[in-house]
Formats: C-alpha cells, structure tokens, sequence
C-alpha cells in the first residue's frame, strides 16, 4: 500500500494525534497513543493491533525503524509519513523518535480474567500520577500478579505517560477497571481476601499472611485509601517508615508490598 | 539588611546561578541548587546553611513564603528579589514557585560517620539518572540506613535534580562520596559483610541473612555491578523477577532489597 505523506500542520489526522492526549477525545474514540521505536515494538511485540502508524524519518534515532515499520504495515497498521515540522506537532515527548501510533483501546472485564487457583492480584484506587500508574504496572509485572485491577481511575490507562512509564507492560498485564463496590462484592465473591496498606494499620505488611487467594489494596497519592475500601478490606497492613514521612510515595509501598507477597508465597 | 533587587537579565548572580546547574562549576564552587517551597523549607528544618536566598513574588504559588524568607534571613542568607523575567531565566523547573537558594556543599568521609554497633549500609556504584539517585535517597531513608556511601559517582549528589527526587532526603542522610577500592577496604575492616544485588547471583535476596553489621551494595542502571564489586563482595544475591526483564529499575531493586534488610532486621 502507498504511504501517504503528510506535511501540511493543517491536516486533519495531525489534529487528531493531538486531540488523543486528551482523555475525552481517547474514551471517545476508544482510541490511544503509543508513541516511540521502543513502545511500538513492544506493542507489536504483544500483538496489539496498531491501526496507524505515523513516522519521520528525520527524528529517526536507531537504524531499525523501517524494518519495525514494514512488520507494523504487515500487521494491519496504515502508514503515514510526516515531514520534520508535522511530527513536531503530533510528538508529545521531548526527545521525539519519529514513530508514533494509534491503537484501540480495550476492555478487560473481571469474568474475563483467567484466574488460577490461588489468584494474586493488585487493587488500586484513584491514582493520580500518570508516572507512578506506569511504575505500578511494571511492578505488577515484576512480581508476576494476575491482574491488576483499576478502581475508579482518576487517570486512565491509556494516559501517553501511562503507556511511556509503564514500558510497555500496559501491553501485557491484564488490567480491569471497574468501581470499588463491584470489584470488592466480586473478590469476596471468589474468596479472595483483601489487605489493604495504610499508614493507620497496627498491623506490619510482613506479619500479613500473604499467601493463599490475595488482593493487595493501594489507595491515591493524596488521600490513600476511601473509606469504603478501609472498612471492606479483610486486612489493614502498614509499612514501617524511618526517616521523614514522604520518602515512601504510593509506587513505592505497592512495590514492597508486592514482593513481600511474592517472598511468602515462593515459600507456600 | 536591605533586600538587593535584580533585574538586568545579564547580572553576573543570574549567570552565577545558571552556571551551578552544571557540575563542574558546581563542584569548583563546592555550592549547589535549592530550587522551590519545600525544599528551602527542608533545608531549613535540617540546619543547611544557605548563602543567598533568590525570590521572585510574582512566581510565589502560597501565602508562606514571605515567613520563610523572613526565617532564611535570621539563619544568615543574603536574599535577592527578583524580577518575574529574571526568576525564569534562573529558575531550571518547569513551574516555577520563586524560591531559589545557593548552599555550600558538604563533604563527609568514611571517618566521620558515627555508626551503631551493627550498621545498616547502602552503597551505590555510579548511577546515572539523578531520578533515580533522589529515589534511592528517600529509600534509604525510609528504611532508616545509618548512611548512603556513593562509590564512583557519575551524577553528583548536588545536581538539582537529585536534590529534587530527593525530596529533601539529602539534607538529612548522612551520603559518603568515595572511591570503590576505598570502601571495600573500610566496609571490610569494620567487619561489615557485603550483600550484592545482581541478576547473576543464584541465591534469593530473601534467603540471605540480612541481619548484623550489612551493607547492600548496589550497581548502575546500564551496566549494573562492576566486577571489583561483583567479585569483592561477600555475597550475591538476586531478586525474582516475573514478567518482561526491565521492570525493575535500579531504584526499584535496591528499594525492595531495604525492606527485606528492614524486615529481618526488625525481628533480629
């Protein structure tokens, strides 16, 4: 198929690539951004179907991109070629590579999730930060979590910094998002116990029993967890903190947690 | 004492101030970068003495800074006004809160660390992004290390983005600055047994005894443990890792490896 070469700042797909950094557009149109040769490859790597893929190769920065660019096309991807000034407008990263893409986005429900047995699996609530979801995500993957599931998301998964912070991961670990009062009625419903991390807790993450079916619950960068979630989870944890009392951010105690479970139950 | 006010974009305190982003000049200076509320506030709380306090009301974001001010002046910092383009000239932040002090930087040596009779150690072998520099520093901190003993540096200690990672970590965790062969030699001669995280290793960072005098060492992010480490240190030990290979960053190593230090410690 030709490519169509795109260089006026006017065109309308210019526009659009824009208006996707924005969440309505992105829920709208079901629709997000992978921008960048490592994000890409990745995304293809995980047959996430790309429905577009705009590229320039004055940005170019490696020597593999026409290659990933002829697997993207073999795959369904449309092509486009943007001129030095029109990728400058489409780019939101500061170093741009010169690949960005367009994917759909999906939907995972919980009844689509294959569980094993003994399901280990990360709840978070409201977070904020583009940066630490991303973090979260790959630490999900790190420690091997069935899915991570999403309540009440304050921002979306489909965020071009989620994506950018996540590595790729967003691509690969199942992720739900749905409201607290369904997600908690849906782990009880299962027998999946709950511990929830909170500064206020008597008790040590580490004295938890962390095996067996297990949800670990994390609150929002500023308010930590709601109250629906404190009062419904099985179990409230605390981390221990030396030092001042920000050195931990949310990202960070997810990923203690996390490997603390993984400890415990390496040793089932 | 009268407050100077700044206005000439070329004033030789602005250039001053745009130079001590870069290393060089800020170790020639042996001074460094407070940029923003908090952290002036911090350095504050913890005694740094500060030289020059730079503001710029129009930049001011609360309604605390002129108190703070009033305090940076009692504790002997000159302060300068300036005007709202001088402060954006000065100001290497995206949002400016105008608030932008000039410290001495400090030198500890092995020698003048004051440990308990089983220290609890982190040394870090040239990292690279300052992101993940601050990251570690608060790390440490909440796992309440006794020190941070940085071998090799390729970023400093001072770069402003470090002291902003940091979160203000830096003014208050003792951070040793010393060669490798030097280190080794101490740790070994205080009897304090090195513990190497590296992906090598076969043993389990959780089946390691991370009780008694220790010190995590860890590597940078591209290259990992240098061979002098690798081989000099007592014991390797790896994190399990699911999931793609680079989930886990440096920080996000050395952050899970403390709090398994933190929790064996915590039942010694």
């Amino acid at each position: 198929m030709p490519v169509e070469i795109i260089t006026s700042l006017q065109n309308p797909r210019l526009k659009r690539l824009v208006r996707l950094r924005d969440r309505r557009p992105r829920d709208e149109e079901r629709a997000f951004l992978v921008e960048g040769y490592r994000e890409v490859r990745r995304a293809l790597d995980r047959k996430v179907p790309l429905d577009e893929v705009y590229f320039s190769p004055e940005w170019f920065l490696g020597e593999n991109e026409r290659a990933l660019l002829a697997e993207a096309e073999a795959a369904g991807a449309r092509l486009f070629e943007l001129s030095k000034d029109a990728f400058s407008k489409v780019a939101y990263r500061e170093r741009p590579d010169g690949l960005l893409a367009v994917a759909p986005q999906w939907r995972t429900a919980l009844a689509d999730l294959a569980l094993p047995a003994e399901p280990f699996l990360l709840v978070i609530e409201a977070i904020e930060k583009p940066g630490n979801l991303g973090t979260i995500l790959r630490s999900a993957d790190a420690a091997g979590v069935n899915a991570v599931i999403v309540c009440d998301p304050v921002t979306d998964l489909f965020n071009p910094n989620v994506v950018r912070a996540s590595t790729g991961v967003l691509f690969s670990v199942p992720c739900v998002v749905d409201e607290s009062a369904v997600v908690l009625a849906w782990l009880r419903g299962r027998g999946i116990r709950t511990v929830a991390t909170t500064p206020a807790a008597q008790a040590l993450y580490s004295d938890a029993d962390l095996r067996g079916p297990l949800a670990i619950v994390m609150g929002s960068e500023q308010y930590g967890l709601s109250d629906f979630w404190l009062k419904g989870a099985d179990l409230p944890v605390r981390i221990p903190m030396a030092g001042q009392a920000d050195s931990l951010n949310v990202a960070m105690a997810t990923l203690i947690t996390l490997f603390e479970a993984v400890r415990q139950r390496g040793r089932a």
